[in-house]
């Protein structure tokens, strides 16, 4: 008989953790979700055993907790760990500096010291194009110099990685895979699981999808004369399901004993902001009123991946269109105009 | 009646933490000593109140004991904080990530998250001219670029500086200076307290004295072809005790509310292995046997600060010439061949 394999997957109850959770079981493996529930709902663990037709185990705990994490390594024996958990809005990072540092920091330490006493060596960790700052070039490799980020948020995806580089080194047995998100965007094809930001939404879709369900009147674009096609910011989209997929793909290459890797998920393709809410239109036949305000200190004109060498490495590639990614959107938020709540709040 | 001012001072039983404790005594505070004890002796805090007169309430805690802390903070009522504790050694650190990062990250951020909940906000930060990285130029100013280092020590050190330039930002209240010492060495004049390594020296002047002391049979000299006037590394070393004063300093420039400043501490004038191994020898009237060897990984050749800045914002300056460090290392040496220790271990 053979056993199926079994991860950890912190944060699985968040935007990318639940894709990537579907997508794991869908591969055959058995799931173990740990998950504060800071930014998100136990209604996304239901739905992701709705949806994959599997009970999926889960704890609510927050990563801060050691003892509570070592006794989950000690209910279950796991192949590996996905960790997604983290705090992730960038203006928040920067008012609240020490909640970031803590949560991000000590929590990713906390898993790695619970993986190494329990002897679970493998490690997928959600990293972000942050870690790039300012693109001295286009399209962004991975070979592109790291650590420019200004903002707490993109120092602790930077920081972690150093760590997890720095563990590799010392210890051979671990081998760990970070995957730089370009921007994920769209839904599961069911339209049961998205994004569902609960407050006013950090990123463009879910605030464009907001304005499509008439839940807030217009969209503020920062900026119309970027240097770009037509003025608005450029930036790599990509499809939270070919997100997820390209872990499963990360999960593999680890399971070869790979030892310290990087890779960039995006598709390699921009598009503006003016493109994007094109395509939001034509997917839910809604027009978004917008309106152009100042610029956003920080934001760059553009910003996009050369995703080869996950093709290569992983042999992984994103396939699903800016229509799709839209209509996938859409479809979720039509579906839950409040997300996971029954109501507004 | 005038209170004194009492300040916490964490790892104050260490070499750097304990002369500067002596110091702030001097200069009419009240110190309250938080050490573990990990690479320190307790016999160093009773010297210090021999030296200095004064009782000095000492905790023997673990930052990562987070209650500990906080119950100090309940019983003392502080107007400003010194924090030297930390692990140090830069090659068991590549050894040892997971501790060093936890140690050094999460212990900073226990602190901090005491200091904001009992509304302490001066804080003296030990870093290190390590954030450099290789220097780029020479003299080394505040404004050379920061990051570059490649050990897990080097990086806690920026990580940290990073995190409490994000907290000045944030909350207006805290006063932040951040030490970056070169290469300090030397003891305080009564040869009672000095640099006490517990295992293999990993500094070349406690090295250099317990040659001459006969403690080892000879130095190692890693590297003769460096491009310097003799070959060997030159390094800008800085007596103790200047290093002590320039804390004291840092300490009034946080009780002005300065917000995040960073002050190099050196003395601007750099000397060579062997011009430090000759300088010992006319010191101790023995001579220092020693053998040329291959270069260290990751070794420089030649850094030393530009210390002006503190000259003009601390009113602040190194005085101890090398004669002094030297002749002060060799008493501290001579009168404790085995440090803080009774016996050989």
């Amino acid at each position: 008989m053979v056993m199926s394999k079994k991860v950890l997957v912190t944060g699985g109850a968040g935007y990318i953790g639940s894709h990537c959770v579907v997508e794991i079981l869908n591969a055959g493996y058995e799931v173990v979700i740990i998950d504060n529930l800071s930014n998100s709902d136990a209604e996304c663990v239901r739905r992701v055993e709705e949806i994959s037709g599997k009970k999926v185990p889960f704890f609510i705990e927050d990563l801060l907790n050691k003892e509570a994490l070592d006794d989950i390594f000690k209910k279950h024996k796991f192949n590996g760990v996905l960790h997604f958990a983290g705090l992730k809005a960038v203006g928040e990072s920067v008012q609240i500096p020490l909640r970031y540092y803590h949560n991000n920091l000590t929590g990713t330490l906390h898993l790695l010291e619970c993986m190494k006493k329990h002897g679970v060596h493998n490690l997928v960790f959600s990293s972000s194009a942050t870690v790039y700052g300012d693109p001295q070039f286009l399209p962004i490799t991975e070979s592109h110099p790291a650590g420019g980020c200004t903002n707490p948020y993109g120092k602790t995806k930077y920081f972690i990685e150093e760590m997890l580089k720095d563990l590799c080194y010392a210890e051979k047995e671990f081998n760990i895979v970070s995957l730089r998100y370009f921007n994920p965007v769209g839904a599961h094809k069911s339209g049961k699981i998205g994004e569902d930001p609960k407050d006013i939404p950090n990123n463009l879709l879910p605030y464009i999808t907001q304005v499509a369900v008439g839940k807030r009147p217009h969209l503020n674009v920062f900026g119309k004369d970027y240097d770009t096609p037509d003025g608005t910011g450029v930036r790599d989209y990509i499809h939270v399901v070919d997100l997820a997929m390209g872990h499963v793909a990360a999960l593999k290459k680890v399971e070869e004993k790979c030892g310290w890797k990087v890779y960039n998920l995006g598709t390699g393709r921009g598009y503006s902001v003016l493109e994007m809410v094109k395509a939001v239109e034509k997917a839910s036949g809604k027009e978004i009123p917008y309106k152009f305000t100042d610029r956003r200190a920080g934001d760059i004109a553009s910003c996009y991946a050369d995703p080869s060498l996950a093709a290569k490495e992983l042999n992984w590639k994103a396939t699903r269109a800016q229509n799709e990614m839209c209509e996938d959107s859409w479809r979720w938020q039509a579906n839950n105009p409040n997300g996971y709540r029954k109501t507004d709040n």
